[in-house]
């Protein structure tokens, strides 16, 4: 009952707390509006609590963390929650907005628009799950029989069978043995299963190498501008320093040596030791797939510099032209005849990405190599703190490194349904491509790979002055206007970094087909209206 | 190929290796011997390398983040790679050890020693993990009708009903709402689903609350000695300062507000400021469940004080005696008449224990209740950080907390699986209780809860001296010649922390009960020709 306060009242106490913690307007979202109301009852509370004088609460912006203060993460960010805003108040009131649904464009979160999983990996999912069915006679008749056996062969490799016990710190060794075989077949060079380390997806695995690697604010990390913000996110929040070196947009976002020279030794003028250099392959946000040619020179600078690796390779699968293919840091290394004790170097993979797009089952792993025994059993006992990562996860990671056979029953239909998805995605990146360059104003780069596209505004003089006015960032006043005129959800450049001066934003190439037209309409019309306002 | 070197070269290999790295012993164990042999092909490599001159690993145990050096966690540590290490050399050469078997008593993972999951859960599990199966007619042969029912309510819990998508950063609002109407069925007590942060298992929500806590080593957390070494690991990692208060072992693990107020004024003297209390009940490694009295001691003291409370409560289903009963720490402050603003509190639970004992899963939850709306968008956006924890931990989390009710299908078997697995570990914790306390020199506390029983040893001083020459903690000394005699895989207290000059060792409960007969006369048997070695 105390639950539920009175329209009056409740608007009461929102105003009073809004008063008097002088809360800022991207808070009063009804994540945080919920938090006012469930804050209510103690006024009302019938207890003994009267004759206690009220105290503050002890915990504040003001004295908690600072780096997580710092830190930032525009892809869950103001335009998001906005967006979360407004999909509650269309479905109140259908015609509260122009539009009838919101359009996630801002997240590579392919299942949540629609894409499906394969049906292979999902088998042998459940059947993991629950393998009491797996010798049932009905379960032959709804599942197909390689699944039914790789499913077997899983629990084999899973000691005592145990698909609810915490598994060695590094993920299952016979999961590791299985990815390690699907590396050395991707590149032909050795994989050993003891460099995998897997992981709840690939985030928490580029935390653990930051938290490694960075000792204060004098230990840096090179980072592509623009980038995927966990990179940020995570160097603001273990205490590091970003160096940024810029993705070039003139030359389709290429890597330039010299620039990252030109970044390294400024870091090293301002006293910053570089420990690491991150490169994102397939690009995020910029999508572009790097030349092997490229792969090398940065292999060699990495050398040089005494630079670790970190090397980005989610998006190792979803490669768009046929110019570009995938080669991963480690196969380029080897090739240039770098082996084990030469160059650390990390390759993360997740299975949110690729085809699969299993996002919700937070799988993924690094295989690290190049580090001695003695940092590699620092890096284990990280690992080991969190116990280990989720078997479903784990089991999904092996599943992608090793999908079904030519000649295995599910084959046909795995390699319908992947190609399906890959060729689905393709389109629909092409389709996206031409429309945001036949807008007034705007470039787009290729989507060669990955998710996304990252097209260029030129946006007038007067957008820049009304924005200012707005106290916000350009390319986010653009992005907020085309959110509540389209209800298309993108994210501003600024979350990702740009040059000073410029101003983007990330799009997926992810909606399902049938939702691209109206897309590009609603954008085309966005755009044109939003120029004819503002055009200088 | 080149993987594979010849026994005398791997000999050679690992030698020159090990003198120029300077090696430590228990570095030379099975995982860290595989990386000198995968270092070795670099020795023959028939590559461009031979230019190059060879440089050193640029990142070295002197150079990474001497927080991460500095942490240890000793549920997965030095003795626990031992056992992995006898446990590889049973399986080439079954006669080269003293036992068959190693027996794992160090962790909570009650799957990995044969305790079945319970069929429900894993049935919706499979269910929701491949839901096209949900409407064949074979599947109703297979799955219990409330499991099917369930998976339906479930799913459409979920937007889109994508199991593979990322969700909200919180967890998803559906299977929260069901976590938050649990919550209020336990204590009586509303909770409020934007409350709950659904992670992947208890560990992330811990270092979540940490790292927003922890400024510098000028800020402490107030954690309980013997303590879940999660604890000092994310503590050290933070850079915080732990500030210890001593459960008292002679009132069976007890609580003294005196200690509490004495460690905390010490704390103060010495510039740290501390922001919480770490409260686990029931206790790890400690077993003892708080007493409700106690329980309002500590609230009222967390409120005079201005702490944070943080409250361990992922054993709240495991507790095996009469006189003793779980209750949240949330209810008892509600029912002090504290209510959402008067107290900032956190209660962590997870899938890992309780009777389902679901370790691999992964799932977990943290409760937030007396923070700022501005606070409250800081822990959001470092959930936001890593997107969210894996679906099917989210699900089951739901599950724990809303099983099978009276009427439903399921309710008879889930019943029996969960009493069948209480009851036997009520008995086995009870059978191990009087099997310790009858050794010499050994007292050990009830098990009222949780899965382990830390038993106190007398050790003679003619064992401390002989640890001392081996260089070891003297529990540590006890617990590797428990294993090596007997294969029993206990942890030294000293991971846990002790009174200085105690020893301890904390073991799980959780072999199943055929085994616990062996358990009991092997550790007699050792402990008894221990002390005819060295009684002084």
């Amino acid at each position: 009952m105390r639950r539920f306060v009175s329209g009056r009242l409740r608007s009461l106490v929102v105003h009073s707390l809004q008063t008097k913690q002088q809360i800022r307007p991207q808070q009063q979202t009804p994540l945080f509006l919920s938090r006012f109301l469930s804050a209510a009852p103690a006024l009302d509370f019938p207890s003994s609590m009267a004759d206690k004088s009220p105290s503050p609460l002890t915990v504040t912006v003001g004295n908690i963390n600072p780096k997580v203060v710092k830190c930032e993460y525009a892809v869950r960010g103001e335009i998001v929650i906005l967006a979360g805003k407004i999909q509650e108040e269309l479905k109140a009131n259908p015609d509260s907005h122009p539009f009838d649904e919101i359009l996630y464009c801002n997240i590579g979160n392919p299942q949540s628009l629609g894409q499906q999983p394969i049906t292979y990996f999902r088998e042998v999912l459940a059947l993991c799950d629950h393998p009491s069915i797996l010798d049932k006679s009905e379960t032959q008749g709804l599942f197909s029989a390689d699944s039914i056996e790789r499913a077997w062969e899983v629990l084999d490799q899973i000691p005592g069978r145990a698909t609810g016990a915490y598994s060695h710190s590094q993920g299952i060794k016979g999961l590791r043995d299985t990815i390690a075989a699907g590396i050395e077949a991707r590149d032909g060079y050795p994989a050993d299963p003891n460099d995998l380390f897997l992981t709840d997806g690939a985030s928490p695995a580029v935390h653990m190498m930051l938290t490694l690697l960075l000792r204060s604010e004098k230990d840096g990390i090179l980072c592509p501008i623009p980038q995927y913000p966990l990179y940020s996110a995570s160097i603001a929040l273990h205490g590091g320093t970003l160096v940024p070196y810029y993705l070039d947009e003139a030359s389709g976002w290429g890597l330039e040596i010299s620039d990252l020279k030109k970044q390294l030794e400024d870091a090293k003028s301002k006293g910053v030791s570089v420990r690491a250099l991150v490169v994102i392959n397939p690009g995020n946000p910029t999508g572009q797939v790097l030349a092997e040619d490229n792969q090398r020179q940065i292999v060699e600078f990495c050398k040089q510099e005494g630079l670790v690796l970190l090397a980005d390779e989610v998006y190792q699968e979803n490669i768009y032209v046929p110019d570009k293919e995938f080669h991963s840091f480690k196969k380029v290394a080897r090739s240039m005849g770098y082996g084990e004790t030469d160059i650390p170097l990390v390759s993360f993979q997740s299975v949110s990405k690729g085809y699969y797009g299993e996002c919700g089952k937070r799988g993924g792993y690094m295989e690290v190599t190049g580090f001695s025994p003695e940092v590699r059993e620092q890096i284990y006992k990280m690992a080991s703190v969190n116990l280990c990562s989720n078997i479903s996860g784990q089991i999904l990671a092996s599943l992608v490194m090793s999908p079904p056979k030519v000649g295995d029953e599910s084959y046909e239909l795995y390699l319908s349904e992947k190609n399906g998805i890959l060729s689905s995605l393709k389109r629909r990146a092409k389709t996206l491509e031409n429309a945001l360059n036949s807008l007034e104003g705007v470039t787009c780069n290729r989507a060669e790979g990955a998710m996304y596209l990252f097209p260029r505004i030129d946006l007038p003089q007067k957008a820049i002055k009304a924005a200012e006015a707005e106290k916000t960032a350009p390319d986010a006043f653009y992005c907020k206007r085309l959110l509540n005129a389209t209800g298309i959800v993108v994210v501003p450049g600024s979350g990702f970094g740009q040059v000073p001066g410029t101003w983007h934003f990330r799009c997926t190439i992810l909606p399902q087909e049938d939702k691209i037209p109206a897309i590009v309409n609603r954008l085309t019309d966005f755009h044109k209206k939003f120029m004819d306002e503002f055009r200088d």
